[in-house]
Protein backbone atom coordinates (compact mmCIF):
# COMPACT_ATOMS: atom_id res chain seq x y z
CA UNK A 1 0.00 0.00 0.00
CA UNK A 2 1.36 3.41 -1.12
CA UNK A 3 -0.20 6.67 0.54
CA UNK A 4 -0.51 9.92 -2.00
CA UNK A 5 -1.00 13.18 -0.88
CA UNK A 6 -2.89 15.32 -2.78
CA UNK A 7 -3.10 19.06 -2.55
CA UNK A 8 -5.59 19.39 -0.20
CA UNK A 9 -4.38 16.20 1.75
CA UNK A 10 -4.01 18.84 5.15
CA UNK A 11 -1.34 16.45 6.35
CA UNK A 12 -3.86 13.72 6.72
CA UNK A 13 -1.67 11.71 4.47
CA UNK A 14 1.55 12.13 6.40
CA UNK A 15 0.14 10.94 9.44
CA UNK A 16 -1.48 8.00 7.82
CA UNK A 17 1.73 7.23 6.26
CA UNK A 18 3.43 7.42 10.11
CA UNK A 19 0.81 5.41 11.53
CA UNK A 20 0.58 2.32 8.67
CA UNK A 21 4.35 2.52 7.85
CA UNK A 22 3.12 2.70 4.26
CA UNK A 23 4.89 4.54 2.09
CA UNK A 24 4.27 8.49 1.32
CA UNK A 25 4.40 9.93 -2.19
CA UNK A 26 3.35 13.49 -2.27
CA UNK A 27 1.39 14.47 -5.77
CA UNK A 28 2.84 17.27 -7.65
CA UNK A 29 0.50 19.90 -8.15
CA UNK A 30 0.13 23.65 -9.32
CA UNK A 31 -2.14 25.47 -11.05
CA UNK A 32 -1.48 27.52 -14.27
CA UNK A 33 -1.48 31.20 -14.81
CA UNK A 34 -5.03 30.24 -16.82
CA UNK A 35 -6.50 28.68 -13.47
CA UNK A 36 -6.04 24.51 -14.70
CA UNK A 37 -4.96 22.24 -12.70
CA UNK A 38 -2.40 20.28 -13.31
CA UNK A 39 -0.87 16.71 -11.23
CA UNK A 40 1.99 14.45 -11.93
CA UNK A 41 3.11 11.52 -9.78
CA UNK A 42 6.63 11.53 -8.78
CA UNK A 43 7.24 8.49 -9.50
CA UNK A 44 6.07 4.88 -10.94
CA UNK A 45 3.04 3.05 -9.06
CA UNK A 46 3.73 -0.56 -9.60
CA UNK A 47 0.44 -3.42 -9.56
CA UNK A 48 -0.39 -2.23 -5.86
CA UNK A 49 -2.94 -0.26 -3.71
CA UNK A 50 -3.11 3.16 -3.97
CA UNK A 51 -4.58 5.26 -0.97
CA UNK A 52 -4.98 8.96 -2.39
CA UNK A 53 -5.67 11.33 0.16
CA UNK A 54 -7.76 14.48 -0.38
CA UNK A 55 -10.27 16.56 0.75
CA UNK A 56 -12.94 18.56 -1.03
CA UNK A 57 -13.19 22.03 1.06
CA UNK A 58 -13.40 25.39 -0.88
CA UNK A 59 -12.02 24.87 -3.52
CA UNK A 60 -14.60 22.69 -3.76
CA UNK A 61 -14.60 21.87 -7.38
CA UNK A 62 -11.00 22.56 -7.94
CA UNK A 63 -10.28 19.85 -4.85
CA UNK A 64 -12.81 17.53 -6.94
CA UNK A 65 -11.00 17.82 -10.35
CA UNK A 66 -7.74 17.05 -8.67
CA UNK A 67 -8.74 14.08 -7.14
CA UNK A 68 -10.61 12.47 -10.70
CA UNK A 69 -6.83 13.42 -12.07
CA UNK A 70 -5.34 11.81 -9.45
CA UNK A 71 -7.40 8.87 -8.94
CA UNK A 72 -7.47 8.16 -13.08
CA UNK A 73 -3.49 8.48 -13.43
CA UNK A 74 -3.00 6.32 -10.75
CA UNK A 75 -5.18 3.53 -12.72
CA UNK A 76 -3.74 4.47 -15.62
CA UNK A 77 -0.32 3.98 -13.80
CA UNK A 78 -0.80 0.25 -13.33
CA UNK A 79 -2.72 0.49 -9.88
CA UNK A 80 -4.48 -2.58 -9.00
CA UNK A 81 -6.95 -0.66 -6.48
CA UNK A 82 -7.77 3.10 -5.32
CA UNK A 83 -8.92 4.15 -2.23
CA UNK A 84 -9.72 7.35 -2.21
CA UNK A 85 -10.02 9.23 1.62
CA UNK A 86 -11.69 12.24 1.35
CA UNK A 87 -12.50 13.41 5.06
CA UNK A 88 -14.46 16.10 4.09
CA UNK A 89 -16.41 15.13 0.80
CA UNK A 90 -18.33 17.90 -0.63
CA UNK A 91 -21.85 17.96 -2.34
CA UNK A 92 -22.95 15.45 0.08
CA UNK A 93 -25.60 17.99 0.78
CA UNK A 94 -27.48 18.02 -2.19
CA UNK A 95 -28.49 13.99 -2.06
CA UNK A 96 -32.39 14.65 -3.17
CA UNK A 97 -33.84 16.93 -5.52
CA UNK A 98 -35.57 18.86 -3.43
CA UNK A 99 -37.58 21.01 -6.27
CA UNK A 100 -37.96 19.48 -9.70
CA UNK A 101 -35.38 19.89 -12.30
CA UNK A 102 -32.36 20.06 -9.33
CA UNK A 103 -29.43 18.51 -10.01
CA UNK A 104 -28.81 15.67 -7.33
CA UNK A 105 -25.35 16.31 -7.28
CA UNK A 106 -24.16 13.68 -4.81
CA UNK A 107 -24.52 10.94 -7.71
CA UNK A 108 -23.10 13.32 -10.13
CA UNK A 109 -19.91 13.74 -8.29
CA UNK A 110 -19.99 10.26 -6.43
CA UNK A 111 -20.92 8.18 -10.05
CA UNK A 112 -17.49 10.13 -11.37
CA UNK A 113 -15.51 9.22 -8.75
CA UNK A 114 -16.39 5.12 -9.53
CA UNK A 115 -15.90 5.99 -13.46
CA UNK A 116 -12.66 7.67 -13.19
CA UNK A 117 -11.15 4.19 -10.82
CA UNK A 118 -11.85 4.59 -7.08
CA UNK A 119 -12.35 1.39 -5.67
CA UNK A 120 -12.94 2.26 -1.92
CA UNK A 121 -13.88 5.63 -0.83
CA UNK A 122 -13.60 6.67 2.85
CA UNK A 123 -15.51 9.44 4.50
CA UNK A 124 -15.77 11.22 7.54
CA UNK A 125 -18.96 11.99 8.98
CA UNK A 126 -20.70 12.43 5.84
CA UNK A 127 -24.24 14.40 5.81
CA UNK A 128 -26.47 11.51 5.38
CA UNK A 129 -24.56 7.90 5.23
CA UNK A 130 -27.44 6.86 1.89
CA UNK A 131 -26.34 9.50 0.20
CA UNK A 132 -23.08 7.34 -0.21
CA UNK A 133 -24.97 4.50 -2.32
CA UNK A 134 -24.27 6.42 -5.73
CA UNK A 135 -20.28 5.77 -5.18
CA UNK A 136 -20.47 1.93 -6.97
CA UNK A 137 -17.72 0.40 -5.30
CA UNK A 138 -16.93 0.33 -1.20
CA UNK A 139 -17.19 2.83 1.61
CA UNK A 140 -15.99 3.46 4.70
CA UNK A 141 -17.44 5.94 7.21
CA UNK A 142 -14.81 7.28 9.80
CA UNK A 143 -16.98 8.49 12.94
CA UNK A 144 -15.49 11.47 14.32
CA UNK A 145 -17.80 11.70 17.50
CA UNK A 146 -15.53 9.59 19.79
CA UNK A 147 -12.34 12.07 19.00
CA UNK A 148 -14.41 14.74 18.97
CA UNK A 149 -16.18 13.77 22.73
CA UNK A 150 -12.89 13.37 24.27
CA UNK A 151 -11.79 16.80 23.45
CA UNK A 152 -15.38 18.30 25.10
CA UNK A 153 -14.63 16.38 28.02
CA UNK A 154 -11.53 18.71 28.69
CA UNK A 155 -14.36 22.09 28.48
CA UNK A 156 -17.18 20.90 30.07
CA UNK A 157 -18.27 19.96 33.54
CA UNK A 158 -22.42 19.29 33.34
CA UNK A 159 -23.02 18.97 29.79
CA UNK A 160 -25.95 19.19 27.62
CA UNK A 161 -25.87 17.83 24.07
CA UNK A 162 -28.18 20.19 22.06
CA UNK A 163 -28.55 19.17 18.32
CA UNK A 164 -29.36 22.37 16.35
CA UNK A 165 -31.78 20.84 13.81
CA UNK A 166 -34.02 18.10 14.02
CA UNK A 167 -31.20 16.36 11.34
CA UNK A 168 -28.86 16.47 14.09
CA UNK A 169 -30.31 14.37 16.31
CA UNK A 170 -28.85 11.46 15.88
CA UNK A 171 -25.41 13.05 15.94
CA UNK A 172 -26.52 14.66 19.57
CA UNK A 173 -27.08 10.71 20.56
CA UNK A 174 -24.22 9.20 19.76
CA UNK A 175 -22.16 12.38 21.67
CA UNK A 176 -24.62 11.81 24.67
CA UNK A 177 -23.55 8.30 25.01
CA UNK A 178 -20.16 9.31 25.02
CA UNK A 179 -20.42 12.06 27.43
CA UNK A 180 -22.71 10.38 29.37
CA UNK A 181 -25.16 13.40 29.28
CA UNK A 182 -28.76 13.99 27.88
CA UNK A 183 -29.26 15.33 24.67
CA UNK A 184 -32.50 17.27 22.62
CA UNK A 185 -32.52 19.05 19.85
CA UNK A 186 -34.15 22.46 18.80
CA UNK A 187 -36.58 22.70 15.81
CA UNK A 188 -36.17 25.26 13.88
CA UNK A 189 -38.02 26.18 10.26
CA UNK A 190 -36.91 28.29 7.51
CA UNK A 191 -39.00 30.98 5.69
CA UNK A 192 -38.97 29.72 1.93
CA UNK A 193 -39.20 32.86 1.23
CA UNK A 194 -37.19 34.73 2.99
CA UNK A 195 -34.80 31.84 3.67
CA UNK A 196 -35.30 33.45 7.37
CA UNK A 197 -34.61 30.58 10.29
CA UNK A 198 -36.54 30.50 13.00
CA UNK A 199 -36.90 28.92 16.12
CA UNK A 200 -40.33 26.69 16.04
CA UNK A 201 -40.17 24.58 18.98
CA UNK A 202 -38.00 25.05 22.22
CA UNK A 203 -35.59 21.80 23.27
CA UNK A 204 -36.79 19.62 25.62
CA UNK A 205 -35.34 19.00 28.92
CA UNK A 206 -33.45 21.50 31.14
CA UNK A 207 -30.74 23.31 30.63
CA UNK A 208 -30.50 25.72 33.60
CA UNK A 209 -26.71 25.84 34.53
CA UNK A 210 -25.57 23.31 31.96
CA UNK A 211 -22.37 23.65 29.86
CA UNK A 212 -24.35 23.35 26.12
CA UNK A 213 -22.38 21.61 23.26
CA UNK A 214 -24.09 22.17 20.31
CA UNK A 215 -23.03 18.87 17.99
CA UNK A 216 -23.51 19.00 13.82
CA UNK A 217 -21.91 17.28 11.03
CA UNK A 218 -20.84 21.25 9.27
CA UNK A 219 -20.60 24.44 10.26
CA UNK A 220 -21.00 26.89 7.32
CA UNK A 221 -21.80 29.88 8.14
CA UNK A 222 -22.32 29.71 11.57
CA UNK A 223 -26.28 30.29 11.24
CA UNK A 224 -27.78 27.26 12.82
CA UNK A 225 -25.32 27.04 15.28
CA UNK A 226 -25.97 30.92 16.32
CA UNK A 227 -29.57 30.61 16.62
CA UNK A 228 -29.40 27.27 19.38
CA UNK A 229 -26.57 29.13 21.25
CA UNK A 230 -28.83 32.31 21.94
CA UNK A 231 -31.74 29.67 22.80
CA UNK A 232 -29.43 27.64 25.32
CA UNK A 233 -28.72 31.10 26.80
CA UNK A 234 -32.51 31.96 27.07
CA UNK A 235 -33.03 28.71 28.68
CA UNK A 236 -30.21 29.10 31.59
CA UNK A 237 -26.81 27.63 30.14
CA UNK A 238 -24.20 28.53 31.93
CA UNK A 239 -21.72 28.56 29.04
CA UNK A 240 -22.29 26.97 25.11
CA UNK A 241 -19.61 25.10 23.04
CA UNK A 242 -19.84 24.18 19.23
CA UNK A 243 -18.65 20.69 17.92
CA UNK A 244 -18.67 19.59 14.36
CA UNK A 245 -16.89 17.47 11.88
CA UNK A 246 -16.01 20.00 9.15
CA UNK A 247 -15.59 23.37 10.01
CA UNK A 248 -16.07 25.02 6.93
CA UNK A 249 -16.59 28.58 8.73
CA UNK A 250 -17.57 30.69 6.14
CA UNK A 251 -17.16 34.17 5.57
CA UNK A 252 -17.61 35.73 9.47
CA UNK A 253 -18.99 32.48 10.89
CA UNK A 254 -16.58 32.80 13.84
CA UNK A 255 -17.28 36.22 14.73
CA UNK A 256 -20.99 35.28 14.28
CA UNK A 257 -20.72 32.26 17.22
CA UNK A 258 -18.44 34.56 19.20
CA UNK A 259 -21.26 37.30 19.36
CA UNK A 260 -23.83 34.62 20.01
CA UNK A 261 -21.73 33.27 23.14
CA UNK A 262 -20.10 30.45 22.05
CA UNK A 263 -16.97 30.27 24.41
CA UNK A 264 -15.26 27.40 22.13
CA UNK A 265 -15.06 25.59 19.12
CA UNK A 266 -14.10 22.19 18.17
CA UNK A 267 -13.59 20.33 15.47
CA UNK A 268 -11.58 18.26 13.30
CA UNK A 269 -8.63 18.15 10.45
CA UNK A 270 -10.89 17.57 7.22
CA UNK A 271 -10.93 20.50 6.15
CA UNK A 272 -7.85 23.17 6.67
CA UNK A 273 -9.41 25.36 9.60
CA UNK A 274 -9.06 28.84 9.87
CA UNK A 275 -9.20 30.75 12.99
CA UNK A 276 -9.82 29.95 16.60
CA UNK A 277 -10.74 26.05 16.68
CA UNK A 278 -9.64 23.42 18.93
CA UNK A 279 -8.88 20.81 16.12
CA UNK A 280 -9.01 16.78 16.78
CA UNK A 281 -6.80 15.01 14.60
CA UNK A 282 -8.90 12.29 12.85
CA UNK A 283 -5.68 11.00 11.07
CA UNK A 284 -5.82 7.37 13.42
CA UNK A 285 -9.15 7.24 12.96
CA UNK A 286 -8.81 6.84 8.93
CA UNK A 287 -5.65 4.89 9.25
CA UNK A 288 -7.16 2.10 11.17
CA UNK A 289 -9.76 1.92 8.28
CA UNK A 290 -7.38 1.41 5.54
CA UNK B 1 -34.52 20.66 -29.97
CA UNK B 2 -34.55 22.39 -26.95
CA UNK B 3 -30.74 25.06 -26.00
CA UNK B 4 -30.57 24.80 -22.43
CA UNK B 5 -28.34 28.14 -20.95
CA UNK B 6 -25.40 27.38 -18.48
CA UNK B 7 -23.70 29.71 -16.23
CA UNK B 8 -21.12 30.12 -18.63
CA UNK B 9 -22.90 30.46 -21.83
CA UNK B 10 -21.53 34.00 -22.51
CA UNK B 11 -24.68 34.51 -24.79
CA UNK B 12 -24.33 31.84 -27.37
CA UNK B 13 -26.90 29.93 -26.03
CA UNK B 14 -29.37 33.12 -26.28
CA UNK B 15 -27.83 33.86 -30.25
CA UNK B 16 -28.06 30.12 -31.57
CA UNK B 17 -31.98 29.31 -30.19
CA UNK B 18 -32.56 32.48 -32.36
CA UNK B 19 -31.00 31.22 -35.20
CA UNK B 20 -32.78 27.98 -35.00
CA UNK B 21 -35.78 29.07 -33.74
CA UNK B 22 -35.73 26.69 -31.23
CA UNK B 23 -36.83 27.25 -27.51
CA UNK B 24 -34.38 28.52 -24.90
CA UNK B 25 -34.48 27.50 -20.94
CA UNK B 26 -31.45 28.95 -18.57
CA UNK B 27 -30.35 26.45 -16.21
CA UNK B 28 -31.16 27.58 -12.97
CA UNK B 29 -27.44 28.42 -10.63
CA UNK B 30 -26.23 29.88 -7.95
CA UNK B 31 -23.29 29.56 -5.90
CA UNK B 32 -23.86 28.64 -2.05
CA UNK B 33 -21.76 30.32 0.60
CA UNK B 34 -19.26 27.54 0.82
CA UNK B 35 -18.68 27.75 -2.61
CA UNK B 36 -21.25 24.61 -3.36
CA UNK B 37 -22.61 25.06 -7.21
CA UNK B 38 -26.39 24.31 -7.42
CA UNK B 39 -28.02 23.65 -10.75
CA UNK B 40 -31.79 23.18 -11.31
CA UNK B 41 -34.07 23.18 -14.82
CA UNK B 42 -36.78 25.49 -14.06
CA UNK B 43 -38.84 23.15 -16.67
CA UNK B 44 -39.48 19.60 -17.56
CA UNK B 45 -37.29 18.18 -20.18
CA UNK B 46 -39.38 15.34 -22.54
CA UNK B 47 -38.00 12.83 -24.44
CA UNK B 48 -36.16 15.54 -26.92
CA UNK B 49 -32.98 16.51 -28.10
CA UNK B 50 -31.04 18.92 -25.02
CA UNK B 51 -28.04 21.30 -26.36
CA UNK B 52 -26.63 22.51 -23.37
CA UNK B 53 -24.31 25.85 -23.92
CA UNK B 54 -21.32 25.75 -21.11
CA UNK B 55 -18.02 27.46 -21.87
CA UNK B 56 -15.15 26.45 -19.52
CA UNK B 57 -13.22 29.84 -19.42
CA UNK B 58 -11.97 30.53 -15.87
CA UNK B 59 -12.99 29.25 -13.21
CA UNK B 60 -12.58 26.57 -15.51
CA UNK B 61 -13.26 23.48 -13.08
CA UNK B 62 -16.12 25.13 -11.59
CA UNK B 63 -17.79 25.02 -14.95
CA UNK B 64 -16.70 21.72 -15.46
CA UNK B 65 -18.68 20.90 -12.56
CA UNK B 66 -21.51 23.01 -13.70
CA UNK B 67 -21.62 21.22 -17.12
CA UNK B 68 -21.33 17.71 -15.90
CA UNK B 69 -24.39 18.26 -13.29
CA UNK B 70 -26.10 20.04 -16.48
CA UNK B 71 -25.50 17.16 -18.70
CA UNK B 72 -26.49 14.00 -15.80
CA UNK B 73 -29.62 15.89 -14.86
CA UNK B 74 -30.56 16.18 -17.95
CA UNK B 75 -30.92 12.32 -18.73
CA UNK B 76 -32.08 11.78 -15.75
CA UNK B 77 -34.60 13.89 -16.86
CA UNK B 78 -35.78 12.23 -20.00
CA UNK B 79 -33.07 13.97 -22.62
CA UNK B 80 -33.45 11.21 -25.81
CA UNK B 81 -29.55 13.02 -26.33
CA UNK B 82 -27.83 15.65 -24.86
CA UNK B 83 -25.24 17.85 -26.91
CA UNK B 84 -22.58 19.69 -25.12
CA UNK B 85 -21.76 22.78 -26.97
CA UNK B 86 -18.18 23.70 -25.06
CA UNK B 87 -17.06 26.98 -27.11
CA UNK B 88 -13.80 27.27 -24.66
CA UNK B 89 -13.08 23.09 -23.95
CA UNK B 90 -10.46 23.64 -21.00
CA UNK B 91 -7.47 20.77 -20.11
CA UNK B 92 -7.33 20.47 -23.80
CA UNK B 93 -3.23 21.42 -23.69
CA UNK B 94 -2.33 18.33 -21.10
CA UNK B 95 -3.16 15.76 -23.80
CA UNK B 96 0.10 13.93 -23.56
CA UNK B 97 2.24 12.79 -20.49
CA UNK B 98 4.90 15.21 -21.53
CA UNK B 99 6.90 13.79 -18.71
CA UNK B 100 6.16 9.86 -16.90
CA UNK B 101 3.76 10.09 -14.29
CA UNK B 102 1.62 13.15 -15.46
CA UNK B 103 -2.07 13.15 -15.45
CA UNK B 104 -3.68 12.93 -19.00
CA UNK B 105 -5.88 15.71 -18.23
CA UNK B 106 -7.63 15.62 -21.32
CA UNK B 107 -9.03 12.29 -21.21
CA UNK B 108 -9.59 12.51 -17.72
CA UNK B 109 -11.96 15.53 -18.63
CA UNK B 110 -13.48 14.02 -21.56
CA UNK B 111 -14.10 11.08 -20.07
CA UNK B 112 -16.23 12.01 -17.53
CA UNK B 113 -18.42 14.02 -20.20
CA UNK B 114 -18.70 10.92 -21.87
CA UNK B 115 -19.76 9.00 -18.51
CA UNK B 116 -22.40 12.09 -17.58
CA UNK B 117 -24.07 11.51 -20.79
CA UNK B 118 -22.99 13.54 -23.18
CA UNK B 119 -23.85 11.94 -26.51
CA UNK B 120 -22.40 14.71 -28.65
CA UNK B 121 -19.43 17.42 -28.70
CA UNK B 122 -19.37 20.92 -30.73
CA UNK B 123 -16.17 22.72 -29.31
CA UNK B 124 -14.73 25.70 -31.16
CA UNK B 125 -10.75 25.52 -32.26
CA UNK B 126 -9.21 22.97 -29.89
CA UNK B 127 -5.57 22.62 -29.16
CA UNK B 128 -5.06 19.55 -31.37
CA UNK B 129 -8.18 18.07 -32.76
CA UNK B 130 -7.18 14.74 -32.02
CA UNK B 131 -7.35 14.90 -28.38
CA UNK B 132 -11.03 14.96 -28.48
CA UNK B 133 -10.74 11.44 -29.19
CA UNK B 134 -11.01 10.76 -25.51
CA UNK B 135 -14.82 11.99 -25.77
CA UNK B 136 -16.64 8.70 -27.02
CA UNK B 137 -19.31 10.24 -28.82
CA UNK B 138 -19.64 12.39 -31.75
CA UNK B 139 -17.30 15.68 -31.28
CA UNK B 140 -17.67 18.36 -34.36
CA UNK B 141 -15.48 21.31 -34.45
CA UNK B 142 -16.48 24.66 -35.42
CA UNK B 143 -13.96 26.16 -37.31
CA UNK B 144 -13.38 30.15 -36.18
CA UNK B 145 -10.95 30.98 -38.57
CA UNK B 146 -13.04 32.47 -41.59
CA UNK B 147 -15.00 34.62 -39.26
CA UNK B 148 -11.50 36.18 -37.73
CA UNK B 149 -10.51 36.61 -41.40
CA UNK B 150 -13.51 38.57 -41.94
CA UNK B 151 -12.66 41.06 -39.19
CA UNK B 152 -8.96 41.02 -39.66
CA UNK B 153 -9.22 42.21 -43.43
CA UNK B 154 -11.21 45.08 -41.80
CA UNK B 155 -7.85 46.10 -40.04
CA UNK B 156 -4.85 45.37 -42.59
CA UNK B 157 -3.92 46.59 -46.12
CA UNK B 158 -0.93 44.03 -47.09
CA UNK B 159 -1.16 40.95 -44.61
CA UNK B 160 1.50 38.38 -43.54
CA UNK B 161 0.35 35.77 -41.48
CA UNK B 162 2.90 34.58 -38.56
CA UNK B 163 2.32 31.73 -36.69
CA UNK B 164 4.60 32.79 -33.00
CA UNK B 165 5.25 28.78 -32.78
CA UNK B 166 5.81 26.23 -34.62
CA UNK B 167 2.39 24.76 -33.26
CA UNK B 168 0.41 27.41 -35.03
CA UNK B 169 1.65 26.61 -38.28
CA UNK B 170 -1.43 25.18 -40.06
CA UNK B 171 -3.52 27.95 -38.30
CA UNK B 172 -1.43 30.36 -39.69
CA UNK B 173 -2.01 28.64 -42.98
CA UNK B 174 -5.80 28.56 -42.96
CA UNK B 175 -5.61 31.91 -41.80
CA UNK B 176 -3.13 33.14 -44.92
CA UNK B 177 -5.74 31.29 -47.29
CA UNK B 178 -8.61 33.62 -46.13
CA UNK B 179 -6.10 36.43 -46.62
CA UNK B 180 -5.07 35.41 -49.28
CA UNK B 181 -1.17 35.79 -47.85
CA UNK B 182 1.74 34.28 -47.13
CA UNK B 183 2.49 33.14 -43.90
CA UNK B 184 5.28 31.53 -41.43
CA UNK B 185 6.27 30.96 -38.43
CA UNK B 186 8.91 31.65 -35.63
CA UNK B 187 10.12 28.87 -34.43
CA UNK B 188 10.53 29.47 -30.03
CA UNK B 189 12.50 27.78 -27.83
CA UNK B 190 11.47 27.25 -24.02
CA UNK B 191 14.39 26.60 -21.62
CA UNK B 192 13.34 23.77 -19.65
CA UNK B 193 14.94 24.86 -16.00
CA UNK B 194 14.10 28.81 -16.23
CA UNK B 195 10.86 28.28 -18.15
CA UNK B 196 12.35 31.22 -20.85
CA UNK B 197 11.15 31.85 -23.89
CA UNK B 198 13.71 32.43 -26.73
CA UNK B 199 13.26 32.99 -30.67
CA UNK B 200 15.11 29.58 -31.90
CA UNK B 201 14.79 30.59 -35.41
CA UNK B 202 13.40 33.81 -37.45
CA UNK B 203 10.61 32.78 -39.67
CA UNK B 204 10.78 33.09 -43.75
CA UNK B 205 9.37 35.50 -45.91
CA UNK B 206 9.90 39.04 -46.27
CA UNK B 207 8.20 41.12 -43.20
CA UNK B 208 9.25 44.57 -44.42
CA UNK B 209 6.23 46.86 -44.71
CA UNK B 210 3.78 44.14 -44.13
CA UNK B 211 0.92 44.26 -41.40
CA UNK B 212 1.82 41.38 -39.75
CA UNK B 213 -1.11 39.11 -38.21
CA UNK B 214 -0.32 36.93 -35.23
CA UNK B 215 -2.55 33.81 -34.87
CA UNK B 216 -2.72 31.07 -32.35
CA UNK B 217 -5.52 28.99 -30.71
CA UNK B 218 -5.04 30.72 -27.54
CA UNK B 219 -3.57 33.87 -25.58
CA UNK B 220 -3.13 33.14 -22.12
CA UNK B 221 -0.32 35.23 -20.64
CA UNK B 222 0.80 36.79 -24.14
CA UNK B 223 4.44 35.92 -23.76
CA UNK B 224 4.37 33.85 -26.96
CA UNK B 225 2.43 36.34 -29.02
CA UNK B 226 4.54 39.22 -27.26
CA UNK B 227 8.04 37.78 -28.42
CA UNK B 228 6.32 37.15 -32.08
CA UNK B 229 5.00 40.73 -32.42
CA UNK B 230 9.26 41.73 -30.82
CA UNK B 231 10.36 40.04 -33.72
CA UNK B 232 8.25 41.17 -36.30
CA UNK B 233 8.92 45.26 -36.01
CA UNK B 234 12.50 43.79 -35.67
CA UNK B 235 12.02 42.40 -39.40
CA UNK B 236 10.36 45.54 -40.25
CA UNK B 237 6.56 45.24 -40.03
CA UNK B 238 4.58 48.22 -40.81
CA UNK B 239 2.09 47.06 -37.81
CA UNK B 240 1.44 43.88 -36.11
CA UNK B 241 -2.52 42.31 -35.37
CA UNK B 242 -3.07 39.50 -32.81
CA UNK B 243 -5.69 36.75 -33.44
CA UNK B 244 -6.83 33.84 -31.39
CA UNK B 245 -9.81 31.59 -31.11
CA UNK B 246 -9.90 32.30 -27.46
CA UNK B 247 -8.68 35.02 -25.45
CA UNK B 248 -8.07 34.21 -22.22
CA UNK B 249 -6.16 37.26 -21.56
CA UNK B 250 -4.33 36.25 -18.06
CA UNK B 251 -3.36 38.71 -15.51
CA UNK B 252 -1.50 41.21 -17.52
CA UNK B 253 -1.80 40.12 -20.88
CA UNK B 254 -3.22 43.46 -22.43
CA UNK B 255 -1.00 45.41 -21.52
CA UNK B 256 2.14 42.53 -22.37
CA UNK B 257 0.89 42.95 -25.90
CA UNK B 258 0.21 46.40 -26.42
CA UNK B 259 3.76 47.01 -25.27
CA UNK B 260 4.80 44.69 -27.39
CA UNK B 261 3.12 47.00 -30.69
CA UNK B 262 -0.02 44.41 -30.56
CA UNK B 263 -2.49 47.25 -32.52
CA UNK B 264 -5.10 45.29 -32.30
CA UNK B 265 -6.15 41.80 -30.61
CA UNK B 266 -9.33 39.99 -32.28
CA UNK B 267 -11.19 36.98 -30.68
CA UNK B 268 -14.74 35.38 -30.70
CA UNK B 269 -17.23 34.94 -27.97
CA UNK B 270 -15.88 31.37 -27.06
CA UNK B 271 -14.72 32.73 -23.66
CA UNK B 272 -15.96 36.32 -21.36
CA UNK B 273 -13.69 38.24 -23.16
CA UNK B 274 -11.98 41.18 -20.69
CA UNK B 275 -11.03 44.51 -22.04
CA UNK B 276 -10.17 46.02 -25.40
CA UNK B 277 -10.76 43.14 -27.76
CA UNK B 278 -12.53 42.68 -30.59
CA UNK B 279 -14.86 39.83 -30.50
CA UNK B 280 -16.16 38.03 -33.33
CA UNK B 281 -19.66 36.36 -32.48
CA UNK B 282 -19.09 32.41 -33.35
CA UNK B 283 -22.84 31.54 -32.36
CA UNK B 284 -24.16 31.24 -35.66
CA UNK B 285 -21.04 29.43 -36.87
CA UNK B 286 -21.53 26.84 -33.82
CA UNK B 287 -25.57 26.61 -34.95
CA UNK B 288 -25.01 25.57 -37.93
CA UNK B 289 -23.49 22.63 -36.57
CA UNK B 290 -26.39 21.47 -34.39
Amino acid sequence: MIIVGGPASNGIDEAISKILRADLIKAESKVFPDGESYIRYPRPLGNEEVVIVQSTYYPQDKHLIELFLMAETAKDMGASKVTAVVPYMAYLRQDRRFKDGEALSVKTVLGILSHVGCDSLVVVEPHHPEALKYFKGEVKLVDPIPALAREIKKEVEDPFVLAPDRGALSRAERLAKELGSPFSYVEKERDRTTGEVRIKELPQGNLSGKDVVLIDDIISTGGTMELASKVSYKLGARKVIAAAAHALLVNNALDRLKKAGVKDIISTNSVNVQGDVKVVDISELIAVRL
